[in-house]
């Protein structure tokens, strides 16, 4: 309170300040506070701000300033306004507090210099809102020099009758979503089918219900849209949902369904259970979508529709992620190309130019000077030696780690050599391309927890080695602030939702085995302050819960700061009896009889070896895990009674089969009733080790822990490599492994629980922007190919409706 | 009328019609018309459909079926309906209704077989209005087997009025702009700081003001639109305007100015002289805003915002082009894999698969059959040497024509090396990437006319020659529906606006050389019928009128039909100077004096050489000239009324001095006057050459009466290659050469208007997707490389502002 008091005197000081607007709680609202402000500053003039509100709901009218508070008129502050006659300085002033730019907070945590070098300013100032009707809210519109008739006349009531009404609607509440109905018709459609056959709300639509504000979404099309980070901000104080991690047990190569669970676990929690809920996704790469059959917007009547949008440009994060991946190398090899026939003395000329007889060092080579410790910013300053340890990365072609990428199944890009054109002059090299969610842009994407943070680790990429052996990063190439623009939009989650209407957010998608296999850390975070307390968010780790919840605990979990209260643990009674001992699965051949009549034994075998296995993993953590059986048709009743008994035997909190594929949330409403049941449990959640070990006691407390080794053996190769990244200062990266999903240990056609094993590191790699070190045991395929008969060749579209056909 | 009567007399016997809907113009509403329907069909009963207007314009409530209606719940039609409990099978006619999906024209045009397949089905009836108050519009609602208590009851009389008055306002009407005011500075700031300081309207109030419906438009963020292409057939019936080409004198290596020319131009058309104006620009490259500087959104106060989207991702048209080229590209390697390591059997037997006992060809496959002679559907019937024929395509690696692109200035992907990884079997060969606008695909976005259309076009894409000398396309590869469903958004225009808050489209930008260098035809298409009769479109074509009007005219044109009311030629003292005899201009050198001070005599000779000539090449064509000197700040008065002075006397029928890129619209009012006064007068246009000639001739008519050559010179193997394009049957395509713009000859540096020259035609080319024969006249390059200090040193982002900086 008397902050504000003293805030107020310091703005009857400030000359620039011509106008006090106040938008206080009617308790803060005090005649201390009132009389403190100089009369002359009490706005009170031609601008008129009102608030009205109708049924329960901020409604605004802004005459003249539309274009302002985007198409329904609500700022993304939830204010209502109406503002007649507003000059253009007004309108800056009330663009900056819609969009949070150039916002001033009183308590000093945030300035935007560049707003107030403007010429025609105004100075915006917000308090953040604390909780509960004792929130303050102080605005200020600040005129300057040059405006001397802009002053802003407030009907101050009520403006602070919708304040507190506004800060009451932030808080948690239950959704009021207007569901899909699901009519399921039994054969199951093709997803296709289904997803057509539904027709989904407006995105609008299902922000509105979900508490987003207009002016925090960016729709593309009418089926997804963009979520700004603002909301971070204004939900601060919210408190955050329960996070649900689906993980499965060893799959098959055919997969066991972990992402219809996800959606068929969301569909039920929002739409039957009425808890509010979102999926967290990851979004497909394209490039197999033309392969191999088969989409990642789940299946049958769990899925996020359209399909179609989800499982192809999306809002074009991926594209913003290759023309980043492929700055970088297009850098590299003209960085390369220019130290091999320029001197010192031209490169620095053209390096450092001279504008107007003035040369001048940009803030990203001031950087590149201080990490080669040179802390002049004068460039005629510099020695020789000192010019040439600037100008020259003298990076080392032969270890070069950074790739080009696409999202194209190309497998002839796998090994090529570029440079090959005279233009080039015999500069040519070996190198390759990976498929785009390779990249470690993409990793970077679904770690960062902002902007500012992607803009960190963008920067401290390494893409080589000097021939000196210094790590050379992509702030040294000059590229890391033009990534950061490249990256801007796709920080932002795409909001989509499920074939009963519930949100849904997609949003990166790493590679489980070069990467951790985790959809992105902002979505998480958005979505948990969005479902509020009582609400869940339900994410899916990639691959077995060996290699895509390990790395969901051990890095995502790490770089988020956040904690899961349950795990969802997917089986199959096709995979149990796999790993009980039945005959090799694979795709593309028939299943075995094994597989389609009932057989209890392998049933058991399966349990009681990888099923019982990855509960223990999930243990190791201190979460409590819920199996939930993915039911298909040739299941019978007695195998499934069986796993659900023999998974509580093995240390299941619960274990429920589910028939979402077929029915959709209906389906899976046991399975969502134990997960809430289990996330309310109290959780324990432990790391499985500390950052600060040797690289090698990390790899082996994983080995040793998570997949039943032995021991490790690391090559020569790899244990130099890992000497390397300790003597660079990468120590305390948390480990994530590339290792075979298809079994626990590195040898595929092992299943079960194996044991007796020593778990052999071919090569250890490092994402150093992303933030972690992978050990390679075997070799990863980055690109994929295209089969003889690509489904390419079914996927069509019908020139007058536009609708697709042949897409699974 | 009578057709009425009749269609509503088969409505009585239609079983399935359980009630009709009238909505006629008054005039129709007749006795006879009303007694016709049975009045059991007449709806009235459950479901009440309203039209309520206000303050002039239709306004739609739908409680419960916002969804179906948009944001602000205008129907697509501009119909206006409250539908109080409507079941499912009325809320799917109503979405058929306002998407125009599955609408079945009672004359018989369009008819959706999907759409009356589905269980709970309305059929939609829609008869397309007629212009002018005597319009028709039926609209029945019919539903279906297992829906009994589905009736309409309307409020026929507000609907009928409703109707008329909507008809009304879909005719030509002057826009009703909100303008952004501006106030321009003095020295003009940099490019990124003019456009940021002024604050957009939102994409949707622009779209409002220009005549767009709701349902026709996809927002992508706040500031850009994507336009559906239903538009067309809306406005089927409203006049074109005036559509008005923005070319230039040959130039310097600096550019003229064109852009902001154009952009100016629709400043002042739409801002200060009122009527009704679009700009129709292409989309720039991305790859080059990280290399060198310079923007393609205009500069100074004529620009297009934000300049930033405009520059960088816009909605993803390339993006979507890059993965769609790839697609081919990785479709042609891997059946080269393919056919090399499989036998005729193995190829068929994967081609054309047995699911669940039955082979069947997809239709694409049929495609391909019916291409080889083969009437067959039947894979059991084809005999061993047909079989082998289908599955091979037997393409003869040293023909391939298609490159794989990428939207990065890479020259390290000029040549390289493919498939050299042990997995690709030691079939590696040569290839290389362009930068992705080089792209056929991106030549057949700016010329396609429809969804269908593109898809013909990408079919018949020639990737390269069989070993038997067949052209083989992207349809025997089996891509072609695929490469549909990749670009079916990115054949929809995007909508963003001027610094003074008037329409722009942004579309298509083909490469100026190897392709025809202008924006879409379906972009001027749409502008064309929102601008109404007396409205403007200004587009403009690549590099001077000698290569950019003259495609514009032949190939443009052609495809389009559509024809040019003005040609505005861009010349500037500069490059004027330089043309008259003025020293050599290259970029990053000073400028030489003459350059800086007046001197008379370079101007006239520059006038009476290339600007002469290149006002000769649009009068070919038979369109009037109107000349914009672009001024800038050191031309002197003397040189400006000089160069207007001449340019009359040359034949132009105005020339007239703009200051768009310091004043904005207004600098360019007397520009725009002039392209008014020009567009008025009666045109003459005609080809230059009729595409059944020769390639040969078409190609000398070009040389000689457009770049003033003696006559052309043919390599024996563009002899050769001309001689195979019409034995394949494609002789009568356009021409489109690839010659140097720096010049009205083929060597840069002739300047003026060369003449006594031999123009050599070094080989031969041809997009047939695209639809031309592309000669080349030198050597193009088709992938720009980075500086030694690319331009993204400066890039960067503040992360708490998301402020772009050092972006030109």
């Amino acid at each position: 309170h008397s902050a504000i008091v003293d805030e107020l005197s310091k703005l009857n000081e400030d000359p620039r300040v011509r106008g006090v607007y106040l938008h206080l709680a009617p308790a803060l609202l005090t005649g201390r506070v009132i009389s403190t402000l100089a009369p002359e500053k009490d706005v009170d003039g031609y601008v008129v701000i009102l608030s009205r509100f109708r049924a329960g709901e901020p409604r605004v009218f802004c005459p003249g300033i539309e274009h302002l508070c985007g198409p329904t008129g609500v700022s993304s502050e939830g204010q209502t306004v109406v503002l007649v006659g507003a000059d253009g300085a007004v309108k800056v002033a009330l663009r900056c507090l819609m969009e949070r730019r150039g916002v001033v907070t009183l308590n000093g945590h945030k300035s935007s210099e560049s707003l107030q070098e403007q010429v025609c300013v105004c100075v915006c100032v917000w308090l953040s809102p604390c909780v509960g009707d004792t929130a303050v809210g102080v605005w200020l519109v600040v005129g300057v020099m040059g405006q001397p008739n802009m002053c802003v006349l407030v009907s101050l009531q009520n403006v602070v009758l919708g304040s507190c009404r506004w800060l009451r609607e932030q808080q948690y509440q239950d959704w009021s979503l207007r569901l899909l109905k699901l009519q399921p018709l039994n054969p199951v459609p093709s997803d296709i089918q289904i997803s057509r056959a539904q027709t989904p709300k407006s995105v609008q639509q299902l922000a509105q219900e979900i508490g987003l504000l207009p002016g925090e979404l960016e729709p593309y099309g009418r089926n997804k849209a963009k979520v700004r980070l603002s909301l971070l901000e204004r939900l601060q104080a919210q408190p955050d949902g329960n996070l649900v991690l689906v993980a499965g047990i060893t799959p098959t190569p055919l997969g066991e369904g972990k992402s219809t669970v996800t959606i068929g676990l969301v569909q039920a929690l929002s739409a039957h259970l009425k808890l509010n809920s979102f999926a967290c996704l990851r979004q497909p790469s394209q490039g197999p979508t033309f392969g191999v059959k088969g989409g990642a917007a789940g299946g049958g009547y769990a899925q996020v529709i359209p399909m179609e949008e989800f499982n192809l440009h999306l809002t074009g994060d991926i594209h913003a992620i290759t023309a980043a991946n492929n700055l970088v190398a297009a850098a590299i090899d003209a960085r390369m190309l220019h130290e091999a026939t320029q001197s010192d003395k031209a490169l620095f000329n053209r390096l450092v130019p001279s504008v107007n007889g003035v040369r001048k060092f940009s803030p990203i080579q001031i950087s590149r000077l201080r990490r080669l410790g040179l802390s002049t910013t004068e460039p005629a300053s510099l020695t020789a030696e000192e010019v040439r340890a600037f100008v020259r990365l003298d990076l080392d072609p032969s270890k070069l780690t950074w790739q080009r990428v696409v999202d194209t199944n190309d497998r002839f890009l796998r090994k090529i050599t570029v440079g090959q054109a005279s233009t080039e002059k015999g500069h040519s090299r070996e190198t390759g391309f990976d498929i785009a969610v390779a990249s470690e842009i993409m990793a970077i994407l679904a770690l960062a927890d902002g902007l500012g943070d992607m803009r960190v680790r963008l920067a401290r990429m390494v893409v080589g080695t000097s021939r000196s052996g210094q790590p050379i990063t992509a702030e040294d190439l000059g590229v890391s602030g033009a990534l950061a623009v490249l990256m801007k939009d796709a920080i932002k989650p795409t909001l989509m939702q499920t074939l009963e209407g519930t949100p849904v957010f997609v949003h990166a998608g790493p590679f489980a085995n070069i990467a951790h296999g985790n959809s992105s850390v902002l979505a998480d975070k958005l979505a948990l302050k969005l479902v509020g307390r009582d609400g869940f968010v339900v994410t899916e780790a990639g691959f077995g819960a060996d290699i895509g919840m390990e790395k969901f605990f051990s890095i995502k979990c790490r770089a988020s700061g956040l904690r899961p209260s349950a795990v969802v643990l997917v089986a199959t009674v096709r995979a149990l009896k796999m790993h009980g001992g039945g005959p090799n699965v694979s795709a593309g051949s028939p299943l075995p009889r094994e597989y389609i009549d009932e057989n209890l034994s392998l049933v058991t075998g399966g349990c009681h070896s990888n099923l019982r296995k990855q509960i223990e993993i999930a243990h190791l953590f201190g979460v409590p895990v819920v199996v939930a059986l993915n039911v298909f048709k040739t299941d019978t009743a007695a195998e499934i009674a069986l796993v659900c008994r023999l998974a509580l035997e093995c240390g299941a909190r619960a274990a429920v089969p589910c028939h979402h594929w077929a029915l959709g949330g209906r389906g899976s409403v046991e399975l969502a009733r134990a997960v809430k049941e289990a996330s309310a449990a109290p959780s324990h959640f432990q790391f499985l080790y500390e950052t600060e070990m040797p690289i090698v006691e990390k790899i082996r407390t994983i080995a040793q822990k998570v997949y039943g080794a032995d021991d490790i053996a690391l090559s020569p190769q790899a244990e130099a490599e890992i000497q390397t990244y300790e003597q660079q200062g990468y120590r305390s990266l948390p480990i994530c492994m590339a290792k075979t999903h298809l079994s626990l240990s590195h040898m595929p056609d092992k299943k079960g629980a194996p044991t007796g094993f020593t778990l052999p590191i071919r090569t250890v790699r490092a994402s150093i922007g992303a933030g972690f070190i992978y050990p390679l045991v075997g070799t990863m395929s980055t690109m994929p190919g295209l089969p003889t008969r690509p489904c390419f060749y079914d996927i069509d579209l019908d020139p007058v409706t536009e609708e697709i056909t042949g897409l699974f």
